[in-house]
């Protein structure tokens, strides 16, 4: 078993891991940026390295300063939670060519599932169900609009290099082809600095629903069943439950055995999430699979009893799986609490929280590295909490949340709870019918 | 459905009533002692009305000022939680007199279950065993001599109206005999205004195991597991936990369908506990029946999924229950957080939390009325959280406490923390074999 992990990552997931960690007796490691000396993360782990300024650049997604922390402290493997390095295939190279584990991808099925193309390519290969579109980057304005116009618009062109919403443009007609071409151009070579494109129909009415899957040193693969993430802003999940209210069993069934077949066309180690859009007659595409764990993966926690840090430990160090897959036996959904103003476009609300109760009782879980009397550095990402509600239905979930949600005392900074608690009451949303597009109309106004 | 309950009690448990009725969308009205102006059961139930001052007697156990702020705020039922009038016949049957539902036991069969030789006597003829012993009380000491040299020592002489450990007394031998019995029925005749005292015979070696039972109005009656409550100071529970460790299935469906037969002779409705002694041999003897919900009752949630409030609820408003029995699907322990310093004798802590931050993640459940700033009133007991742990073994479910307790930060007052800590690591603890005599040889000076 591995005996010291150095955990690559700050906030609520850095605690994560530390926490089972802990669990497990394994000893742990934090590192952290100037920002972040008062963190929750820096305080639990059993030793801690500052690895540099706030910037993230110069310290969380410093190889060479994560590296030498490593070493330093005779770490035997590292966990990069997610974000930050979790998905570099160069970092996973360098941990593996210092003889440290890294908890996640090898660098080729990082690049292989990094690059949009490729992994679209892959996946076709295995039987995975993928969205028609352009084999391989678009050349030109003129190869887009040509196959466009045989797949029928909507299209939608994406960046290769892309993620979380940047570099992709959705494609009405042919007269708004090439603006959208070039803005998704220029936004995703400032963002990612690589402007490939290439172009897919536009799914109508899609859900995004993923599949979390692990797999082991020994070629076996299993799924824990699937989260639906539908709720979403501008691609930024918001909320995430889980069984979908869109899933039978059936589907449940050929989406699973999609995402396992994926993943063992490219041997596949460790947690993983191949994510899908389901259009409204259950037809699902592959969309991108992430090669680490999952801002959400609680849910399918919740529901399955499954510690998956603790899993992704001990296939990292050589444990076998079972194989059996999982179905959830019971409800679960997570609202993402940010330190944002949704009333104002989720403006990011960084500052010192002055007072702050979480809730508590049956059914709910709370993920967080943020306390009374801390700081939200305006550096990183805004997630300062997770609140995770489990039950014996979804309606039971859904009330549950809210009186959770109401509970939740945070003053001081701006939050997402007000958002949350009028999606508890919200029609469309108890309905469970509604697709990735159902915060298009919502109305912020009012919170 | 019932459309507002007053919750006639305070702390974790008035909060963890409230949030249930929260859930079920039914109105709640919180009373309160001027000691507890500041609670949160009074910040978060829909009405709250003052009852009194700090005295007990004068607020959370006046049944004429709890029944006026039943009538005042028009509340269709009374949920008078565990202790105080939980348990107080009277109280039930005014309830009922006044047309407010009462959601506990009735007059009949609390006095039927509160006199301890009545319940002993009606559960041996349902056919459950009980501890060989007196029938009935004892009307002299002589008889009571007479009837231990018949039983063979040790015996053990208690109040029939007894609870908590107080009026009982374990006696060795014959010469012991006449200091033991002034001595209980003193205390017992002080404590309860009832000096009645019955004998039994002394269960060497026992554990504590009580079956979590719940009947509707129809007759039906099931049974949700056990919980193990060996680790006890001076007969006061400090960690339960499911499923026992000395529990095998075979005993469990002779336990539980005991408990069942027990509590459908008396035509038992609602949620209610059957405590039994085990033996080291696997027999098992009725101690007594509790006709409320229990402290611990959160770690039969965390393995069933069932919330037993709302299940409360359902049976008084008429709902019919399944009448399948439970069996646990995890593994959950409680551990009871008081404001007591265990390295000196468990001596009450009251006063202010000046610093609170509680643990979370996988597995952790937090039941508190308690936050940063609050001030203990050193009127009530002492108990000021419930942290709760859920897992798939024993062994999980240790190393997540431990992590867990350590993780949990209260300043101002001390806490039993220190000493849950210490147990996490006892080997004695951990091996699971363990009697309710474990803590009489425990260590508490380290502490």
């Amino acid at each position: 078993m591995l005996k010291k992990i150095l955990i690559a990552n700050r906030g609520e997931i850095a605690l994560r891991i530390i926490r089972t960690c802990r669990e497990m007796g394994i000893r742990t490691v934090a590192v952290y940026s100037t920002a972040d000396r008062d963190s929750l993360h820096v305080r639990f782990a059993d030793e801690a390295v500052c690895i540099g300024p706030p910037a993230s650049r110069l310290s969380y997604l410093s190889i060479q300063n994560i590296i030498s922390a490593a070493e330093v402290t005779g770490a035997d493997a590292i966990h990069p939670g997610y974000g930050f390095l979790s998905e570099n295939a160069e970092f996973s190279q360098i941990c593996t060519d210092y003889g440290i584990k890294f908890i996640g991808a090898t660098a080729e099925q990082i690049n292989g599932m990094g690059d949009k193309a490729t992994a679209k390519a892959t996946m076709r290969s295995a039987g995975v169900p993928v969205i028609p579109g352009s084999e391989g980057l678009l050349e030109s304005v003129e190869q887009g609009k040509q196959l466009a116009k045989e797949m029928g618009y909507p299209v939608i062109v994406k960046a290769t290099a892309g993620g979380g919403g940047r570099g992709m443009r959705v494609i009405n007609k042919e007269s708004e082809f090439e603006k959208a071409w070039n803005d998704a151009r220029q936004e995703s070579g400032a963002a990612f600095g690589n402007d490939g494109l290439y172009l897919e129909k536009f799914v109508e009415e899609p859900r995004h629903i993923e599949i979390q899957i692990i797999g082991d040193q020994y070629g076996k693969v299993c799924h824990l069943s699937e989260r639906d993430c539908s709720i979403q802003r501008r691609h930024q999940k918001l909320l995430e439950e889980t069984p979908s209210p869109a899933m039978t069993p059936e589907l449940r069934e050929k989406m699973g055995e999609a995402a396992i077949k994926g993943a063992q066309a490219i041997g596949y180690e460790g947690a993983g999430t191949v994510e899908f859009l389901v259009d409204k007659h259950g037809d699902f595409f592959f969309m991108e699979m992430n090669t680490r764990i999952q801002v959400e993966h609680p849910i399918t926690e919740e529901v399955t009893d499954f510690d998956l840090i603790k899993e992704q430990i001990k296939v990292a160090a050589g444990e076998p799986i079972s194989g059996r897959n999982y179905t959830p036996k019971l409800f679960a959904m997570e609202c993402r609490i940010n330190a944002e103003d949704p009333a104002n476009g989720f403006r990011p609300s960084p500052g010192k929280i002055t007072n702050l109760h979480f809730p508590g009782g049956h059914g709910v879980r709370i993920d967080s590295h943020v306390y009374s009397g801390y700081t939200i550095p305006p550096n990183y990402d805004s997630m300062i909490a997770k609140l995770i509600v489990s039950g014996q239905s979804r309606a039971e979930v859904i009330t549950r949340m809210k009186r959770a949600l109401q509970e939740f005392v945070i003053e001081g900074v701006k939050t997402t709870i007000p958002f949350h608690i009028k999606l508890m009451d919200d029609e469309g949303f108890r309905s469970g019918n509604f697709t990735t597009k159902f915060l298009e109309s919502f109305d912020f106004s009012d919170l």
